[in-house]
């Protein structure tokens, strides 16, 4: 399996739009993807208390729908802390899109990212949604407008596609996502939608993402910080003509291998485009008792500002993911610990048996300079492994942070 | 009771010492804290799995010696992650100490901070050591040199003292300590050593001082990163003559009272200079169901790279400080929440009942300016109150991580 060139609406039946509103200063601020046919839908929330007015939507469309047909994103403006009011505006939001599309309010999503704390300017919103069906097309321009719609400080659109072959039919599975700040998903990341043609069950829909999210969208962070709005969402429509997936069949796991490729891929381009990042930073951890002492671990050191200062600087300073390791909370002794960084250009032993290696602090530097830079953690207790993914601390994450709003 | 000029010379019976023996570069980088006569010793040291030389040796003194009477740091390498050569270095940089000062070697704590994952120049140390004694001096300036000589990137020492009469005595407390970097103590901070003279059981000094530390120095959060070499250890040697405190009788409460001023103190100065610091923040969590509650949220929120940039940039952005209560594993009510900002030019309500107050920005961003910022979050469930301190990411962080070893 391999990904293709493509995104939301790649999958049969699928359209999409992205146009400028004005909730922006200039750039696109609306999104629209719409099934031909109703869908199922499924999606995963973020875990924080304080969840913003669309996202308390999608949970109860998520538990109560029967289908889903259309997903209406707006950017610049997150709609989170803003009481009755943002509540009201999301619905009206939602109407708006159902009315225009001649839907049941209960077959639309929404989601919104942007500043924590504003209201949504709603009649904009409702003002531009007539132009953004009329605009939706199945073109993969459309689509990647769209993606471009969703952005707030991501600096480039993030879309893949993959197709396979599963039960003798050809089935797609298209994806888009925004990510750059506030990056530590706990059950989603921060806006992600998904479209595909397989026909399955609600139920294993909802399974099958629930479970890859552990492995994609959880394993990312930039910054230690769980959004209000994280949310990730899919709409399967069936039109591929596959038998419907009812059972974890071989058929269901092709599925799943499917979307794991084009979760994994949006995950690593979320964390490639971090607020400020230089650079892609993938850990593995080996050799560990448990998966979850294996994600504890790799998160521990994917999240620790000091390691990020120090792969932004290029400098080896493996004494600081030891350090990270050991306030993980998890059990293991120091001193079986394997450190290796690996790059286009090659790999280095950095630490062996938990005591530094004979290495070159040049070759390391250059190694660490490269745009994906690889570190693995082998800690010879077990069998399990995890990965998990994040970016370099510079001084522009600093900079984008401390200007946020202004 | 209020603190006084001095520091941990001041109790009876202490003399210190800092010299620049030649591990750094070019500032100093031993020091040594020496009583008189025998002291009762106790500490509280790194939860990190990963434990330092000097660590695992004073936890096995704080457990077994009867006594101790001097406590010997050396700043610029760690002698964390250096195997049984590390262990054997701070042996010998104990009995090196011992024999100076003619004490059996389990009077000497150690303690070293600095880089991880180099071994100590155990004979620069040993050769130094001389020196050290026969500096020892009851002098303040002798306590200074000794709290500048355990810095590492810090820009200032730090260190107080405060008196008051306990048992119908003059009782005296002093501190130093060192923070900066990888501070998020988990049961003590980077390096603080307090000297007293008063006399008091060792098991009411470890209960009064493993008490105040979840109040102080496990209050303080720079970048979340808990050091290896976490160590704050204390020495009461009972010169001030009262009757030993062996039961939580008024003295001891009165103790508890003066070491609170002294640590929380200690604790506030290493959070104002913590790496690239620009300001002392202060989060304060009132109306909470429980203490552990008003911790977890206020330290969430000290511990927010979002929130911490955006205080950087005088920015009142409120969204990122629900968000990060939002995610603190604390159950409670968004609409509750009352958010005020505090700086000597006044106070300024941001957030009321979880929606944003009608202030000014121009206002926010002028107490924001302030060296001191004090955040206070009401949330209106309880009685338990909880304050952490921490500090603004500047990208002076980014810019000393980045080249901390070169």
């Amino acid at each position: 399996m391999k990904l293709i060139h493509g995104g939301v609406t790649t999958p049969k039946g699928f359209t999409a739009s992205g146009i400028y509103a004005g909730i922006k200063k200039k750039r696109k601020d609306m999104a629209l993807v719409y099934s031909a046919v109703p869908a199922k839908g499924a999606g995963t929330f973020t875990t924080n208390m304080v969840k913003a007015a669309p996202v308390l939507w999608d949970l109860k469309l998520t538990k109560d729908s029967e289908y889903i047909q259309a997903i209406v994103v707006n950017s610049g403006v997150a709609n989170a802390c803003t009481g009755d009011e943002g509540i009201k505006n999301n619905h009206i939001m939602a109407k708006s899109v159902a009315d225009s599309l001649q839907l049941p309010i209960d077959a639309v999503y929404t989601a919104s990212t942007g500043v924590i704390g504003k209201q949504l300017p709603i009649e904009i919103i409702t003002g531009a949604i007539p132009q953004l069906v009329k605009e939706l097309d199945a073109s993969i321009e459309a689509g990647t407008l769209a993606a471009e719609a969703i952005m707030t400080t991501d600096t480039y659109s993030k879309e893949c596609a993959i197709s396979c072959n599963i039960g003798g039919k050809e089935i797609t599975i298209g994806g888009m996502a925004k990510g750059s700040g506030m990056i530590h998903p706990n059950m989603a990341t921060l806006i992600a939608v998904l479209t595909t043609d397989i026909s399955i069950s609600k139920e294993l829909l909802q399974e099958a993402l629930s479970e890859d999210v552990r492995h994609t969208f959880n394993m990312i962070s930039v910054d230690r910080d769980t959004s209000t709005n994280d949310s990730l969402m899919i709409l399967a429509n069936g039109m591929a003509g596959n038998d419907e997936i009812k059972e974890k069949n071989e058929d269901y796991y092709e599925f799943c291998k499917a979307l794991n490729i084009v979760t994994t891929s949006l995950s690593k381009m979320i964390a490639a485009d971090g607020e400020g990042a230089t650079k892609l930073l993938e850990v593995t951890v080996q050799g560990a008792k448990c998966w979850e002492d294996a994600v504890s671990l790799s998160k521990s050191i994917i999240s620790s500002n000091l390691v990020k200062a120090a792969v932004f600087g290029n400098d080896a300073n493996w004494g600081r993911i030891l350090c990270a390791m050991g306030y993980s909370g998890v059990e293991f002794d120091p001193y079986k610990v394997d450190l290796t960084i690996v790059s286009k250009d090659g790999n280095l032993v950095l630490v062996k048996d938990g005591m530094v290696a004979d290495y070159s602090e040049e070759k390391a530097s250059k190694l660490l300079a490269a745009k994906e830079v690889k570190v693995i953690a082998d800690i010879k207790q077990g069998e399990a492994v995890a990965r998990a993914w994040g970016c370099d601390l510079s001084y522009d994450y600093v900079k984008i942070n401390a200007d946020y709003r202004s």
